[in-house]
């Protein structure tokens, strides 16, 4: 099995945020000219993650209400200040593989790489490793 | 690394439905006579997902029921229609891999792979794929 | 592709708890003197699930709190008993792959491989696949 990986960095803006990473990972894909493998995605923090689903602004302002409603971001927690974002990373989780098929991601025709930050504004960073 | 993908489709009843595929993925890794490597299955869509859990009536009932109470059908959404399969989408994700020794997925003795339909019924699709 | 698979047992004293197995995947990949490839850590069970964060007993509290706040212990579900670790389960999910380069996971500075019992205590596995 041959192993590139590429590191790219990420600045948010808002405490909590979606932003679309696809073009980021088809650049990557693209720079290292590979045809077929699978490309793990891997957000080397706690406190964000990494999913699937549409390019919507609608649809991630109701995806970050549900978040909240679901893990507030007060809740007399033990851990100060941001265990909020901790928790509902532990929940979605930081990582996601993708088969890679003649240069292109499996992704469906709505289907988009979607970074989320938890507890921002940050830099962070993105690890694309690419098996083949 | 070698590569095969082999699409499957399923047909979907009901508006939110879990159905057992592992049969399924057993055909698919035997069908392509592979003894070891890994599966991934990817849902190319964005309002369902797939996820580890036993195969249990009841149970599915219960996991249905607690995705509502967690994120309600309606819930004046921004996004219209169906933003409730996105966001549960978002939080299961719609892949998983699984190695495979000696032909067979390492399940546990209560482990099937189980795909939840959203927003149903509809046609969907399971993108498997075999690395080995 | 190379496969290596190494099962790990451990015990679980609570009946819901987290406990960090990094150092055990860590030692499954220097034991195997594996340099680079991926490594996938699957739970072999229904009611138990593996995730990344923080190595922080606050914190810890603060996760399962909230979890049985999103998935409550008691809710007259159909299933008997411990409906609530499957639930989870399915959410969380039992798996996670992640990439080793050099040796090592490539793991963020607070990211630690967390084990989460949800229906214990009990004796679990973690099935190590290395694949290189």
């Amino acid at each position: 099995m041959n192993i590139e990986k590429v590191e790219k960095k990420l600045n948010t803006t808002k405490r909590m945020q979606i932003i679309d990473i696809t073009t980021q990972a088809d650049e990557v894909i693209s720079s290292l000219e590979i045809n077929s493998g699978i490309i793990s995605l891997w957000v080397p923090h706690t406190t964000a993650c990494v999913t699937i689903n549409e390019n919507d602004s609608s649809l991630w302002q109701d995806m970050l209400n549900r978040y909240k409603d679901l893990v507030p971001l007060e809740n007399n927690y033990l851990h100060p200040k941001n265990a909020h974002a901790h928790i509902l990373s532990s929940l979605i989780k930081p990582s996601l593989q993708i088969p890679v098929i003649e240069g292109k991601m499996t992704l469906g025709t709505w289907q988009r790489v979607l970074f989320i930050e938890l507890d921002g504004p940050r830099q962070r960073k993105v690890v694309y490793t690419l098996m083949y």
